[in-house]
């Protein structure tokens, strides 16, 4: 009649470690509970990945309580007795009721817990970004005596610095990421539809390599010919063509730990731009690459690329790439001119380096990339060429 | 230089019915522009469906303008431009600049544009549900002048009633789940790795039928044992086993469209609780599909089929599904209890029988219908069976 535990991704001790870090920054600031409502801060702080964040959920950190509670829709609390590392007691669902409800919802029960914890006259730490305004006004007139205060983003910026342990996860998800990106040159072909290309590709996202599944399939990008100035498409109701060129980005997953990968792919030899643009960019990768190092910052990163590039005679007017981890993109540090964070050993990036100039030209390529003691290393092993399909 | 306009998935026509029927709203309620940040309700008026919704982005309908203004990203213009009904002047892209700014948004360029627009004294509607309260305070702030109300859920309710051009498209996406849930029977074997079962069942939803590919993938739930008492997982580093049950939603989708689709498989014999629950599940499946026509309420339809399976001694605590069509879930009318939103033909549910009664033990089934004229039309074509594997 019970759940079994399911295989942990990370021993209890990490998880514990972690939320010493979020206690200690709570303590910092005078918070006694912290609820979480990020999903992805909710992966981070329990190793529950299953898909219910389209309702409302949170989890409660309590400076006094070593575990964290999980409060959720009944229907989803097997799924977290399974997956959380915490004890099952942690686990407190709530009723379906509150499901479609008109006017209450489960914040409501994470109020209810709050005040059953003894927290109605304490000071509460919210995620208010990730909150509507009517969640947050509930907050305040549900906890009126409570000092209800923002620390949007506190757990994000904690999750920034890796573990070894998450390192070792996200190369997993590189070495995916790597078997996705040799089965594309396998499978664009002239005359083959692009949706049977992301079928092949998806595929091995999924079943995964070295007996390590994917373990969610993250969205497959891919933009061709005439699509390659648009950068957030998926396969188009189209077949490749002699000629065309293919612009994909992929993400191997691993315990909802995502590490990306772009490489783009020419049917046939690169046009001349195309060629001239490739081997500017791969002339910035490396200069952006030889930046990364400990004491940088990802301002110092980003504008070695774009001075690289630049020098060349070629401008990329977005990002160079955002801080990667669980959830594809964290929303911390970014790889942008007048980011001011300084790169520390651990910290995890997708150097995003897909330049679209034109509206109907773009070429991607990029490398996810930890910072060490010393340098960089580049989580994945593809080829940094243009594939070249015959 | 330019991008070209795409195939569209529905004739121009079709996009200003819908907009005509949002701006017969804004009129009853005085608002002279609307501004849409939901992205299902911004792919319902516009066709847009790349995935930039993580960064901000702003459709501006105007009471005095035929088409919509599409203010995103710099990067994401050209798929606007290619993917979009509107004339590439509607396109405003705002810079990069914006991404990741210590102060600034995506939200600050629509504001600008709003003003631009000669909207800064005038009542400006926005959806306030899906934005974070900052977002909120920077309209009201930047926009003081102007009369700001919420129309949360007004274009979601809007979309709730299918043309008859959606639901062809429902139903080519019904077809492609048809299929995922056909292969899953071929592919699920004891010793076989649920990894590798949803590889291939991915890769029909990828494929699609009849020449139409699924036009994205939508998450695959797999909850085998011992997890069948979990409804939001997907697949588990494990293998199938003799005596396994596993319970499979997958969704076809077209053009954003969703439809869904549940089925339970057992490898070998079922046992005899979950043949048991599958005979009461149907017959209350049966009496619920009974129970949609136009004028019927959503609390009629729940309602019967908790009295059908509760006169057989089983209980279920959820919904039993909920208005269905862009992005999966549509947040306004819900098959619960109490919900005495009225059916009209065109209406579309997916009727989600899936029921959890322990922790260790659950079993699905639902059907994706239409409410005609008469009665109801399931838009999909599998047998209501378990799927017994040899």
């Amino acid at each position: 009649m019970t759940i079994s535990k399911g295989p942990q991704a990370f021993p209890r001790v990490e998880y514990l470690r972690r939320l010493s870090l979020v206690k200690s920054e709570m303590a910092r600031r005078g918070v006694e509970a912290l609820v979480v409502s990020d999903q992805h801060n909710i992966t981070y702080l329990t190793g529950y990945t299953a898909r219910s964040a389209y309702v409302p959920q949170g989890l409660v950190v309590s400076s006094k309580e070593e575990e964290p509670a999980f409060i959720l829709r009944r229907m989803d609390g097997p799924a977290a007795i399974h997956q959380c590392f915490m004890n099952r007691d942690k686990i407190i669902p709530y009723p379906e009721e509150l499901i479609a409800h008109p006017e209450l919802d489960g914040y409501d029960a994470v109020i209810d817990h709050l005040q059953a914890a003894g927290f109605s006259t304490r000071c509460i730490g919210i995620e208010q970004y990730n909150l509507s305004t009517l969640t947050v006004e509930k907050f305040r007139k549900r906890l009126g005596e409570a000092r209800i205060v923002d620390l949007t983003k506190v757990v994000a910026w904690i999750r920034l610095v890796k573990s070894d342990l998450e390192i070792e996860v996200m190369r997993e998800a590189g070495a995916i990421a790597d078997a996705a990106i040799a089965r594309a040159a396998e499978v664009i072909r002239p005359g083959v539809r692009e949706a049977d290309a992301c079928a092949e590709i998806a595929s091995v996202l999924i079943r995964g390599v070295n007996g390590k599944p994917g373990t969610q399939l993250e969205p497959i990008t891919l933009c061709a010919t005439p699509r390659t100035g648009t950068c957030h498409i998926t396969w188009a109701e189209d077949i490749f063509r002699k000629g065309s060129q293919v612009n994909l980005e992929v993400a191997g997953s691993r315990h909802g730990y995502s590490t990306a990968l772009m490489r783009t792919y020419s049917i046939g030899a690169p046009f001349d731009r195309l060629q001239n643009v490739h081997e500017i960019q791969l002339e910035g990768l490396e200069a952006s690459l030889h930046a990364v190092r400990p004491g940088a910052t990802c301002s110092d990163v980003a504008n070695t690329f774009y001075r690289a590039i630049e020098k060349r005679g070629l401008k990329k007017e977005s990002r160079c790439g955002y801080a990667q981890g669980i959830g594809w993109t964290e929303p911390t540090a970014s790889l942008r001119d007048g980011d001011l964070t300084v790169l520390v050993p651990n910290m995890t990036f997708h150097l995003m380096l897909g330049n679209w100039p034109d509206e109907d030209f773009g070429y991607v390529i990029s490398e996810t990339v930890r910072v060490t003691e010393t340098g960089v290393e580049v989580l994945t092993n593809s080829p940094r060429k243009i594939f070249e399909i015959s």
